[in-house]
Parts: structure tokens; sequence; C-alpha cells
């Protein structure tokens, strides 16, 4: 994912035209861009310093940007996707998952998460990831891959709520529609003093995730929501976005103790 | 910053009492902790599992804990500081820095943006971090070492408003009055497609910032205000806590191109 | 605006399906509404209690509602507007608007917080309404005249930057694009202790009516932003909407003092 | 509550020295105000017209001004008292509740919901307010008096979770621990398209509301929070306030309809 400075054969690059039309493209010789504001050959790119301009055939300005892992989650298709930035940040920070460490996740959905912590765990630490729906696996294995991350994931086919196979791990992360199903074998999972974030959209999800908690050595136990408001920033008309999203969904996390 | 399993001497541990009093202490023969629910000898914490209870002189039980990166930087003292972890987690995925990045940041303050970010990108990145105020530099350099992390930074006693050092670095991220002077400097030590990312509190900082990226080939310029809620979960009587932090600053972020 | 219990020829009536479907229509002989789920006579209506269900020609439930003010003011089109009901509650409380109370306003717009004050000052209060642009005044008194609040509102066609007319009022409330130059105007206007309240969507405007109320002999100066946010309730899924509207605009308040 | 101009022995006034010192008195001969910026004979104030500036004993400049209701709703002592101006404002627009209204309300507390509401039915319409804790009634009841809006409001010692005496009003609105007991009352005592209005801290007696609500011929069923943000406005250091209330309650309105 740490680009060279050069643009090369097989790169993937953001080409960014405005904040809301930014296309994720592969470069490829004889592959063709086609928008709006005119068509792009990605083999003219090849050679080019990332950041270089590059104009469509009807002559707007296009950026040849290196993906950062938050533009690859953005252009993940996702079907069951629900977790926004704002949260994968608060995610990372609350679960203490860093450089090394060893992370069991579920469900894999789109592998939007998965990239996310991947990304963070490299280079020598691993997201054991499970996903129960067969038709996921194979969608997540090309996501990560595109993001040349799939060496630090290991994605099962397993229900998560009958078992988690790793020990002593740093850190059990879930999106799933039933986590306090998992909260015993997280608690088995997990080393001493390791962490749980479970991510839900309803509150119902919150409490039952939070009781079974408190019924199985965890301690620590937060809750939080999350709200980002963009910023319409110009001199003279500055404010905030009309829009928003209100509601993604709960954060909750945990430590492990030992009685 | 990753411990082994058993507690050590010299290991810093999280004695966590509840969620409200949790103390950050270093594992030393002969010391002893003093709180309102009793005092306990750290040294039979060693030879512990991380995750251990121990019981106060009161009987009070206490959570032996590794303290995550979150945990050092709500216990480094801060008079400057302003950042909360919901901020770095947003600055974080919005620059894109991770395992291997070189940032250059300032200014250092108290060390705690510092320390994320130096998490973040070890094992075989770097930050280079700004300070023009003499006297936080030795707090900041006491601050990294507590946490494991003073060998992935490089503290500087300069004013980053008038150039900086290293080229072709992956982030700049600012934590400062005057992020706007430093625009110029950025984009010359930027390497292609790098980002930039800004934190201010006031709203005119943001604007003027805004405006001088969009005058030296910044794209991509976004800003952000990120809200935070933690919530009270107890079945029958779940809610959002009664008082929150109502603003930190806003994140502004960038992407260097080429004309 | 005070509905007797039944339902008569010439009242209007809010014709509920479901949270998102309902109709202001007004109840005449031989009018028909049709809607996706089957059409309805109004006239079956007349002689009905409100708050009748009444089912349409495809066996739907409708709900013969009395408008409240909040639902005439979600029907008035608006070109101009963009207060919510949610403003224009604070906006009341701040201003300290109620019955008897002489207001003047401005600009009129489509009339949807002109009406919203018009109702709260009946039935011996009144509300000036100041509009420049002439071809809004026929919408707004059509608007007006639906709510049957006309009576208490005189629409001015007038550029209220130039002066206001009245003396010794309650309350001067804008929503318009500068405000700050109405300022020296609601002064004059304003009695001792008076309440000055003005709405804008950007903080520069903010900035400006500010300064100038704080060089005018204003004081008790405030700013709010006030947010709200639906919440889908429903056992086992309850969570706030996914969307919700991030920003309308700042809410300024002040009094007239005598130095 | 409607001042004429001129302050008079026995008039309430707001005695403002700043935003986050405002004093609310009765102006009495012989009477003194004692702050930390000097002393008030209060009688100097008689016959000034509101909005007047005194000085104190050492020379700060207080201003006179005629207390608005949301003024007197601040400086009611409120053991039980909750809602905030914010709440009370969407109250009223989600209730249509207005000049010439008939509203039961419960519980009275110290009368800051009653007071509001008495103050926008004027002048014929009445809040009959229930209270079962008798300790709260005279309290209530000299709030009352002192925003002299005691004639619009009947205070009745009595259960309304047993019943509710009136019939044929034009609300119900509740600030109490189990609206949901009310719910078939409120259904009895409404007109036909009245409004329920609950303002309720929990997420859980939300959720029982809401469920009652649809047993008992009650739609247009929604739930709000609303969340107000201070702003400090001051060019060059715009900012919202850095600590804000992050929760007060959840407001749920519905409308009472005849199968």
């Amino acid at each position: 994912m740490k680009p060279h400075n050069t643009i090369r054969e097989g790169d993937n690059v953001l080409l960014y035209l405005d904040n809301k039309r930014k296309y994720l493209v592969k470069i490829e010789k004889g592959k063709i861009l086609h928008t709006h504001k005119g068509f792009i050959k990605l083999e003219d790119l090849i050679g080019c310093v990332f950041g270089s301009k590059i104009e469509s055939s009807l002559g707007f300005p296009f950026y040849a940007l290196n993906p950062t892992v938050r533009d690859y989650i953005s252009k993940i298709s996702r079907p069951t996707q629900i977790i926004y930035p704002k949260d994968m940040g608060l995610i990372l920070i609350l679960s203490g998952v860093g450089p090394g460490s060893r992370v069991v996740e579920a469900g894999t959905g789109s592998g939007a998460l998965t990239g996310f912590l991947a990304f963070h765990v490299r280079p020598d630490g691993c997201v054991y990831s499970y996903e129960i729906r067969e038709e996921f696996i194979e969608k997540a294995k090309r996501n990560l891959e595109r993001m040349m991350l799939l060496d630090y994931v290991e994605i099962k086919n397993a229900d998560i709520t009958k078992g988690i196979d790793e020990k002593n791990v740093d850190a059990v992360i879930l999106d799933m529609a039933s986590p306090w199903l998992v909260v015993p074998h997280a608690y088995e999972a997990l080393k001493g003093g390791g962490s749980f974030v479970s991510f839900s959209p309803t509150i119902e999800q919150v409490i039952k995730t939070v009781e079974t908690l408190k019924e199985h050595n965890f301690v620590y136990i937060e809750t939080f929501e999350c709200l980002i408001r963009r910023i319409r920033v110009e001199r003279g008309k500055t404010r905030p976005e009309t829009r928003m999203i209100g509601h993604t969904g709960y954060i909750t996390s945990a430590r492990k103790v030992i009685e």
C-alpha cells in the first residue's frame, strides 16, 4: 500500500476530479477511464509521479493520487457495510490495535473493516476474519488483494458464534448482528487485558452486549457514538453541510480481566 | 508497547478500579500506590499475567491492564493538549498514516499526538516533531520514553513556520496556532499526493488554512468536526450522558498535487 | 386555527396515511384527493369529528387530523425557506414572544416563520412582516390566509435595511441575508429590553451581526445552533435515523439596553 | 408578564451583568441586591424604563431587563427539573399548543414547563397540571405566581396514572417517570386529533411509551432528540463552546385518532 513515488503499471491510482468525483483505477496498458468530463488513457500515467495532473480528453484536470486506506474503503462496494471511517478510527483507538497486533474480526462482509485493521497491524500482525456467509468471502478477498493487504489477513468461513480458534489474541472486533453471542468465545480467545470492541446499529444490541460483557469478566466497558459533520469552508459562506449522517452505530469496548 | 503476557519489573500497568478511576503506574520494587480505596504494593504484581485482579489493602478489586496508546494519552498531563482520542482516530484515517509512514508533526506539546502517530508508524516509520517552545521538549521526551515510543520520534526544537528540513514525507500533521503559515513548507516537504492534516479550535483558523491550501496546489480539501457521545448502558436506564464535550477542534485535510 | 370538533366545508384537514405521507387539503364539495393508495372524496368527511378514519377507494386507512401550525409550515412551499420547526421553537423562546406581542419580522418569504409568530401572538398581538421582493408577497398572503392567520399580520413591501416604521415593539426577528444592516433600525424600533433574534446559515453572517449588536447597545448576546435527531423506535430495532439535517442556521439573540 | 415600559414597585426585573451573571429580583422599597460586583438599591429602579443601566456601588453596569418566560424558567429552582428551553420550544411546536389551548400536563414539579405552557395558552386557554407529590405543589404555585401565570393554571394534587378528569382537551403533555401508564387516560381526555407529547430521559421509557401509543389508536408517532450548542462568537476566536449538554431527554409526540 506504500507507493513508490512513480506510477507503474499495475498500480492503483485515485483519479481526483473534485471532492465528489474520484475514480479508483488500476493502471493497465490500453485501459481507458470514461467520465462525464471526458476520457483518460491510463497508460499515460505510467512514469509520472503521484500527485501529477493529467487532463481528460475534454481538457478537465484530474490528479493521480496514491489511494489511502480510507480511499479504498470508500470505494469498496458494500452491501452489508455500514461502518464509516469515523467509526473505524475510533475502533482502532479503543481497541489499542497497532503494528504487530493479532486481531480476531467478524463478520468479514466486503472486507472494509478487515482491510483497515490489516493496514494497521502490518507488517508482523495478523487479522483473523470470520465470515459465515460463503458468498462474501470471494468478494472480500478480491477487495483485500486490491488493497495489497491479503497477506495480513486469514479469512475463515466459519460461524464465530460457535467458537474462536485463536488464542491469546490482542483484540476481538465485531461488526455483526448478535455480538453478545460471541462474548464467551472472545473471552477464551483474548489474552489477559485484551480488548473487545463491537459495532452495533441498534441500542438493544448494545444493551444485550454490555450485559453479557458484565457477566463474563470484562471491565472498562464503555459505549460511544460518534457524529461527524462536514464543514463547507469558503470565506463569506462558511457553514456545516446541510445534510449529514445522523447515525451509523454504537461502539462498545471492554477489556478482559482474570478473576 | 506490546506487552509480553506476564508483568515484569519496569512495566507500565494501568490499575483499573472503575471507569473514572484508573492509575497508570510503573512497576518497581518497594513502590506503593495510594488510593482512596486503600493501597497496593506494586511489586506484588510481578509475575502475574496482565488482566489479573489485585485487591487493595481495603479489599477493593483493581485490575492490572496493559496500557493502550489511548490510556497513555489520557494520562499525559496536557497544558496545551486539546486533541481528544476521537480526533486522533480521524486524523490517522484522513492522513493515511500507518506502519512505515514518515510524518512531520508540529507542535510537539506534551507529546500526546506525537506518541499516537509514533505508535502507528512503527516499526520502520518515523515522526519528525517540531516544537518551538523549549520548555515542552523535555516533558514530551519523558512522555514518549514512558510509552516506549521515543525510538520512532525525532523531536526538533525549531520553528516550523520557518521551514521543514525533511523531504518526500508522507504526511504533515499540525496542531498549532497558525497552521496556514506552514502550508508552503508542507508543500515542499511532502511527496506528490502526500497528506496535509491540521487541527484547529477556531473557524477563522480553518478559513485561513483552507484558503492558503487552495493557493498552494493542494486538492481534496475537506474540513470535519467530530462529536462523540458517551452512552450510559444499563437495562431500564439507558441514555446518553448528560454532559459531553461540545467542541475540541476542526480537522482539515488535503493532498499535495503537482501542476 | 382552533378547530371546532366536527369537520365542516371549508376546513383545512391533514389527511394522514403514515409519517411520510400526509396531505393538507381544504374540504370542498365535489373535490377528490388522488393518492397512490386510492382516492378520497373530501365531502365524505363533512360532519365527521376530527381524528376520524376514512378509507380510500383502495381500502387504505387515512386519518383526518386538524393541522397544527407545524403541519402548515411543513406544507408551505418554500423557495427561500430554510428555518425548520426546531429553529422556530428556539426563536420563540429566545425572543420571549407570546400572546399579545408586537413583533417586527423580515423577510416574509413564503410566510412560514411569519405564520408561526402570528399563531403565537394571537389574539391581540401583531406581526409586522417586511419583504422587499414583491413576488413573494402574494404567495405569503395566500399561505397566511390558508392558516387563518392573516388578521394578525401586516405585510409590508419595504426594505427593512432602510428603516422600520414601528416603535416600541417587543421583538425584531430576522431571517435575511444581511441582518447586521438592520441592527441600528431594530434598536430604534424596540422598546427598552426588547429582543433581537436573527437566523443565519453562515458563520460570517453571525460574526458581523454579533459585532454590530455590540456596537449598538445590545447585551445578553448569545448564539446557538440546534440539531435535531429523529429516533426510530421499535422494540429490538431502536436507533437514530441514518440521515439527519446537519445544519440549517445559527440563531443569535440579544436584548436592547439604554445607556 | 407583559410589562409596561416603566419599572414599578412589585415588578420582576432581571438584572443583567453578563451572560453568566443575571439576577431575577422583585422591586421593593428598601430592598438591596448584593453581588460580588457591589450592591444595588432596587428602589432606585422605580420609574426607569426597562432596559435602563444602573451602576452598582462599585461602579459596575447592570441592566434592568423585563424577564422573559425563559429567564423565569432558568431561575426557578428545580430539584426535579430536567427539561431545557430547547426542549420546551420543540414540545410547543410538536403539540400545536398556542393561545386558547386547553392542556393537561404532568407532573407539575417546580412548575417550569407548566409556566411555559401557561404563558403560551394565554389569555383564554388553561393548563391542568397534575402532581402526585404534595410537597411540590406549594413551590410550583409560588413560582407560577411570581411569573404572573397562576390564573392560567389549575394545579391538581392527583395521580394522573389513575385517570384524567378533563375531556376534549387539545393536548396532554407529560414529563414523568412512567408516561406509558397515562396513555389510555390521555386517549380518553383528548379531543379527536389531539396531541400527546412526552419527555423522557431514557430510551426504555420511550420504547414502552411508543408501544403503548400504537396499542391505543394514536398515529403520527415520532420521537426526537434535540441537541443545542452554544457558539462563542468573537472575530478571530469563533468556535462552539467546549462543553455542552449532551442529553436531556427524548421527546415523543402522537395524535389521537378514532377507529
